[in-house]
């Protein structure tokens, strides 16, 4: 099987490094396709109980050299796995609901805080980062095999599905303190999210209630990773306590 | 004044980018040397505001191709300002205390967070990364020059200047969850954050008061500036309200 750079098209994406490596097989072994080593991986070692285990779950170990340069081309990885992408729907509960997420890494590190914080079902509207890029996976820690993700063409689309869902819109103008939301939200909720640069848009606040990460003066806003880490602490506090 | 590859030995440091250059020239004209622009921009404009009020501070400007692709060799960057950085002692009051940090990407979020949550005053451990990094700068969105930063050699020089600070250290096996602690602490206190992949030594709950992040275990640990995000707002949340 042929190995390409990854595209948003492609139908496997990888897990670069030994740890996620580890991650894939332990924790998605039915999405696992083949793991690669690289000559030099093989001759040092220290990855014996990896191919241990992928021999014994039946995944093919593959030195190759080639994939190295192809996958990861700054060097600095020495097993790479590849997995086959999956398109789960989310299902009803609590939701994060990301508006036009552009960064690969940021939206790695909320699927790591949100699979850290029990919710397991991620909406997100495009145009957004691909949730299996290399660099998210990355970024997520494995987290990517933990949650659910769906992308949704519209907001309408998403609301249609959850009507149930309370909406709670994270904004620069948001109306409530988020301890004030937080102390009032019954499941199921969404906690929507808007873009690094640009946030949610202001219509946002008319059908969904409006929240504030209450922060000083000196920034202009907080980074999207934080203020979502935040606030899905503050709305699962009692449950993850 | 020859230009060259930002070094952590360097007398000066860089903002790249429009945004970040306006953050400086704004907040910290008594540290800003130069500010460079591309030919590309200068052709295209777009830049006049901040050109004018560099002039009206008497920064000079300077159309330097050159700086370009020696500072920002992959582009995307097309005003540079340059800035002599700047060592301060950190004051009295409650700290970040970050025990080698070494990502500089991470240490400029947290300092964003940080600069957002009133927390201006930054102690860090080495080897950790540094400060004045250009990517800690860009990482930080300005909030650089919002906050005051110290390197400290030891843990125990630390302690000896700062005997009344009560000391938070935040790590996966602490002891008490952070709503319980944070409701107890009386200022000045020290939040204490470990390294990204190792987390604090051990040897920290002995003579600080560990703090526990509650998450659930699909995730081994939450992202350094997750955990360091969500323990300021923890911490500070009355005053920031």
């Amino acid at each position: 099987m042929k190995i390409q750079r990854y595209r948003h098209d492609s139908e496997y994406s990888y897990t670069l490094g030994a740890t996620l490596t580890f991650e894939l097989v332990k924790c998605a072994r039915e999405l696992a396709e083949r793991v690669f080593i690289s000559t030099e991986t093989a001759v040092s070692g220290g990855i014996g109980e990896l191919v241990a285990l992928c021999e014994s779950l039946h995944i093919p170990v593959e030195q190759n050299d080639k994939a190295f340069h192809i996958l990861s081309p700054k060097g600095n990885c020495y097993v790479i796995g590849e997995f086959r992408k999956q398109h789960k729907r989310i299902g009803h509960g609590n939701h994060i609901l990301l508006v036009n997420p552009s960064d690969a890494g940021n939206l790695g590190t909320i699927l790591r805080t949100a699979a850290g914080f029990g919710m397991t079902n991620i909406a997100i509207l495009p145009p957004a980062a691909d949730c299996y890029d290399p660099r998210t996976v990355r970024a997520s820690m494995g987290a990517i095999f933990h949650v659910n993700i769906e992308y949704f063409e519209s907001i309408g689309a998403y609301r249609e599905r959850f009507p149930e869902n309370a909406l709670y819109a994270f904004m620069l103008t948001g109306s409530r303190p988020i301890e004030e939301a937080a102390s009032t939200a019954a499941a199921p909720f969404s906690l929507i999210f808007g873009n690094e640069a640009t946030g949610l848009p202001e219509e946002y606040a008319s059908f969904a209630r409006s929240v504030l990460i209450p922060h000083s003066h000196a920034i202009d806003s907080l980074n999207l990773p934080i203020a979502a880490g935040i606030g899905m602490y503050v709305f699962t506090r009692q449950e993850t306590r």
